[in-house]
């Protein structure tokens, strides 16, 4: 599937100085290559990018995001980028003679939205329109939007488009900015521009919703036109959202850790700081966290306790952080497992030490191992729990609670501000370790 | 793909008392039951087996079979078992009508042998027999086995069968009793019954090879005529060699573990023990190593260096055994993996102790510390590692040393025993985060 980009305008109401409206950064990536992005994961495999305003900078940078993604991007130039959007579709008037997808470079969706559109088979004079019938969707300016009136013709996959404008005072859906051409709408275009001295891409919609040949198909998810800050900052918000959603997160970790760590990774994502290094920095706090708790005394204590949760907290940002910029990657994830291995046994041998130091004593030194070792059985057998978990969910079981690094880090907080280190010693090797025998025992009957 | 298993003879010179030979058991599993698991390997999943001497004794154990390999098992009754094996074939005429596997009860193979005979198309008047062509083959009994004359005619699958049968002077191959089939064979051994009075496979196949329709293919792999006591003999040393040989073993485990392993296994497959039981002894074992260890004196500690190694030559068995009589779960290996970790943190948690009841010293509790956490690292990335050092050695690289459980456990028997016991602690904590430490590198790389 080819897909055509329009990047062509000023975009004045979000332009950054020096810089044009695509290239501006969404949570550290910037406009236009979340977009390429989102089209690549929705089957999108060769670009074509309507490139004007500013034109040499976007076109440098797009040279360099097709290297490294790996993927075709051909930039067109319309000198005309003061003109409507039309203008710029027209561009690509002798490249593409099949259906294409067209996309603008302001608009971020979610690439689930795609997808229907791009399974479609087009009518050869047709286009299809993504519309959005939440006409209180609290991601849309309604000022601004271009609205769009839908009627069921009953077909089962599409609607017919009766009227479309930013006028419209009779609507009943948003115009998403994404749309399946076929390359009728380039003729549409000519006759909306010769006719209706209209250049805009609403206007060849209008002619070709007249002679039935425009359908709408009702898209439901993650959209928004970037259009202003207001709306740059409701963008960050619902990925940011997102992410969080997604996490498979214990309870420490949805309802203390997560809403503090996205907060951070907002401002990380600006930063240049990759995911293995914010993981590191997680790891050497944690660290710090068990010296401190060796160290002995109440107020070392104290401060490796807040220290660790801190390092649990920001043990979650590498992840949101990969996931805002693209970064995930195998070897991050489990790079990540095996320093937080790492920090769990250090933290607990420095309880350990720290209880030590004050009283030799050899039951002590048991809960200390017994904590350890549970700690890391829990982690050891959490893959194939998980994976087990997941075919009985499938099968309509219940997931249980889940018992995991952040409450183990939690109970460690706990246990040094609240200076009760050997019952949350005792507490860890207790629970970690039964439910390691309990996970057996669900393996064995699973 | 259906089969016929040819079981209705008395088998006089393997017989066990009171039992049939079909039902002699070959490293704790009945010959009959390896020969159908074998096959259903091989790709077959309907069996017809016919049955004679004792035939309600095997009938009961075949019906008993089909429900636990889930497989259908239909039992063909021959009154006259007492003569030649050709009747036997004889009484599928009714049932086979397309080409169907025959293969006898007493010949076990490799599930690898068949599969090039399966995969033959076969001509519709045409048998084909697997031909082993090498004469000096070792688990051959040059006295008892079908002799076989072939001769390459130009095909590329197949070569031309000249003659066959016991007394055969010149020859080039034996009878593996392996063989793909028409239902040419069964009008073959009518005629071989009327005009030679033979009723034997061999003349039917004779018969057949003297008008071209007997083909040979060659087959390179396991195969044996289970006959006698010394051929029984020669196939458990064969089915060990097998398991000893498809381990993926480190240094100690194969030098030293592995052929004391599997001469204990040898022993155990008779039993009723399951691999699950025989992994918890293990456990057992290196939990009470680690209890001698922590009791304090040499001589403690010299008793519980011997029970650990000893304990990680029984931890081989479990999978042998499991392998050997297709007891192999996905259970089994993941909860003798828990078993292992837990053993690993005690041992190297009683040798600590060991050194703390004679002298309190931070040091020596950081030793055992990081040997503890070590170890658990290097178990932890295993997996990755493993999957990683896959894709390499496809990729044409070494695979290296494998630094795993049977060093770690034989590193502190030799401490134990040598009254080592803290240069072994440092030397364990070094080399497993060392190796650790490799693992992430090798895999940032990878």
């Amino acid at each position: 599937m080819k897909c055509l980009i329009i990047a062509a305008g000023k975009g004045s109401r979000l332009r950054q100085k020096g810089g044009c409206k695509p290239l501006v950064p969404v949570l550290g990536v910037p406009l236009i290559e979340r977009v390429i992005r989102a089209a690549m994961e929705a089957g999108v495999d060769r670009f074509y990018v309507v490139i004007g305003y500013q034109g040499e900078q976007l076109g440098n940078f797009l040279a360099h995001l097709a290297r490294r993604l790996d993927v075709e991007i051909t930039s067109l130039v319309n000198d005309d980028w003061a003109e409507e959007n039309g203008l710029s579709v027209l561009k690509a008037r002798d490249i593409l003679d099949e259906p294409f997808l067209l996309l603008m470079a302001d608009h971020l969706f979610d690439p689930k939205l795609v997808q229907p559109l791009i399974r479609l088979t087009l009518g050869n004079e047709e286009i299809v329109l993504g519309v959005d019938n939440d006409i209180h969707n609290s991601l849309v300016d309604l000022d601004d939007v271009t609205r769009v009136q839908v009627e069921d013709d009953g077909s089962i996959q599409c609607q017919k488009i009766r009227d479309i404008g930013k006028g419209l005072s009779d609507f009943n859906g948003f115009d998403t900015g994404i749309f399946l051409c076929s390359p009728a709408i380039f003729e549409a275009l000519e006759r909306s521009k010769e006719k209706e001295s209209d250049t805009s891409l609403s206007g060849a919609v209008r002619i070709l919703a007249a002679e039935g040949r425009a359908k709408a198909i009702l898209l439901d998810g993650f959209w928004i036109d970037v259009d202003d800050p207001q709306a740059l900052q409701k963008a960050e918000q619902a990925l940011l959202k997102q992410v969080s959603d997604k996490a498979n997160d214990g309870p420490v970790a949805r309802y203390l850790n997560r809403p503090v760590s996205i907060r951070i990774s907002r401002y990380l994502v600006r930063s240049r700081l990759t995911p293995n290094q914010i993981s590191l920095f997680s790891f050497l706090c944690s660290l710090l966290a068990a010296g401190l708790f060796a160290l002995g005394g109440y107020l070392a204590l104290f401060l490796g306790g807040v220290l660790a949760q801190f390092a649990s907290i920001i043990d979650g940002c590498d992840g949101e952080v990969a996931r805002l910029k693209y970064q995930s990657s195998d070897f991050g994830g489990w790079f990540d497992a095996v320093l937080d291995r790492y920090a769990d046994a250090f933290l607990l041998f420095g309880l350990t030490w720290h209880l030590l130091a004050q009283e030799v004593n050899g039951w002590i030194l048991f809960a200390g191992f017994m904590a350890i070792i549970g700690s890391f059985m829990l982690s050891y057998t959490a893959d194939k729990y998980d994976n087990l978990m997941r075919e009985r969910i499938h099968g309509g079981a219940g997931t249980g609670l889940r018992v995991g690094r952040d409450v183990r880090v939690f109970l460690i907080f706990l246990g040094a501000v609240l200076n009760m280190v050997l019952p949350v010693l005792v507490l860890i090797a207790v629970v970690m370790n039964l439910e390691t025998l309990r996970r057996v025992g669900v393996a064995r009957n699973g």
